[in-house]
């Protein structure tokens, strides 16, 4: 059972809460007990879970991962210019791993999961693989 | 088999080895050879694998990411003030993946699992999933 | 279905590219569907999925770490004097899940699975374990 979730995205950094889609996915497969893995399939973005009740935690997680990781530096070598983003998805990581209970994902009451871009805008695919 | 951790942490910053409960957790379960999820419920807490031999590690280990991720930022948005909390659980991860061989967690000499608390003290939860 | 993979560091900072290893184990196990986790049993190397087309982003990726966790630091008080590889193993994480299709590892274009010596040279051991 392994289904794609796609994308756009519209700023250079963005954080798209990918949750409701997740949940349908485990609603169309009627699945009840699981683990589910949510990957993306970029070296540019990755998966995290935090708040989704204040924007602007999104807001703030994105302004500092962007200090501590500035787009500009001179030392980088890399021709395309988006170290930063490399950096950032490997933070945050390619994947998210989380326990479905009861046909739900168990998430805590302010968690959910979001696709985190770092070099956008883009067309992007996440891969998600239940396993009951 | 799912099974909740419960913790109390005592101070805005702290690591709690959380080891021997998830081993506990094996014993009861009798379970030989699968994978177990531990995953923090938080948005202000994560999980993390790292060494538990010489406590000094963990000071720095708090102190380091305080310093990347101070707790007071001017441009912070969010109204509760705790942002650098979100982002330190989401560098370590909301949760870690383990492997289980011969009825015992699979970790090298020096790892141990530790919860991590960025925005305590609170009451904490993890939820643990053990997949033969 | 637990695996090893021995791997000789040659640096202090270092990535190693471990994804045709991982294929192998899955070609000689004929796994089709499952989920593999790469697990390193180090506290000072971790792993991470990034790209492997331009050997730039590397040396960037290592470098801007370096940065961010200095090697020396005065505060630090762990005798050993390697908070810092403690810190970026923790940031990248101590494994990576990825999912297996029709007996792939099914990565996105630009990706590799990633071993991470922050301490080297070492000789170090990576745990794989295919769940089917």
């Amino acid at each position: 059972m392994i289904h794609e979730i796609h994308l756009k995205t519209k700023r250079r950094d963005e954080m798209l809460d990918i949750t409701a889609q997740v949940q349908k996915l485990l609603n169309q497969e009627n699945v009840l007990e699981a683990l589910v893995v949510i990957f993306s399939s970029h070296t540019t973005a990755g998966i995290t879970i935090n708040e989704n009740a204040d924007p602007d935690v999104q807001k703030d997680f994105m302004r500092r991962l962007d200090e501590i990781y500035p787009w500009n530096m001179d030392k980088d070598r890399h021709i395309e210019g988006n170290s930063a983003a490399h950096l950032k998805a490997s933070t945050v990581g390619a994947s998210q791993t989380a326990i479905v209970h009861n046909g739900k994902l168990l998430l805590g009451r302010w968690q959910c999961i979001y696709f985190c871009e770092f070099d956008g805008p883009r067309e992007r695919t996440c891969f998600v693989k239940i396993l009951k």
